[in-house]
């Protein structure tokens, strides 16, 4: 995959967001970039600016959502990471050939049309979900 | 902590680092920079470039380690993140007025004198272990 860009996010699953958040503005000394909710993933987050890359944290919007169950079992902590890649087709294709399981069959748009995602299987890498995030600039 | 540079890599616990080293090669399309041992922490590692950071795969070097437990208690996958610091001193005592809890009382020289390490540890952060990490450049 040789159009990866960086690391876009690591995600941390959290039970309360306001007291991460609290943490986490604590450690960084800054303030979330954003706080949404993301109805179409279930869940509210918070994102802080890290070098070029972020830090989210995620809380589930409902106790049934797959990130509630996440938590439940293991507790918070790291939940995934995410690759910044340039085109998101191509990279989905890469990974189909290099054997990879992906979680959606095409890249959902999520964050109103501002971002195309997929996930990899932690089956198939060594435990590791691993987001792929195409960033689309709004005018280009 | 206003000296934070970014993120400094994404560390993935493994049970075979030459099984993964051929996964991570064939999703990222690029051979690691490095595999060598860490034998002070107690690890045999991997490191990919990913824009300015690194996925670092950990393989433990003996049965009885701590990445050995966490192993087999949580399997494979993420086993912590680390952010980039211009000075590990100054990083220290912001983690510490933040009241947060680090793992070493001094940060640890390791690979070689390379880098300056120390951890906050899960309990004070959300479930996450954090590595503060700062990089020497020899001849500066």
């Amino acid at each position: 995959m040789s159009k990866i860009k960086g690391i876009d996010h690591i995600a941390i699953a959290v039970k309360d967001l306001n007291k991460a958040v609290e943490a986490f503005n604590k450690l960084l000394d800054s303030k979330p970039e954003v706080i949404e909710e993301v109805p179409e993933e279930g869940v509210r987050i918070a994102m802080f600016k890290v070098g070029n890359a972020f830090i989210e944290l995620l809380e589930p919007l409902s106790p049934d959502s797959t990130l509630a169950k996440f938590l439940e079992k293991r507790g918070e902590g790291i939940h995934h990471i995410a690759l910044r890649v340039k085109d998101i087709t191509e990279a989905m294709d890469h990974v189909r050939r290099a054997g990879l399981k992906l979680i959606y069959g095409e890249a959902r748009e999520v964050a109103r049309g501002n971002r195309k995602i997929n996930f990899i299987h932690p089956k198939s890498l060594h435990g590791v979900l691993l987001e792929l995030v195409e960033r689309i600039k709004k005018g280009e």
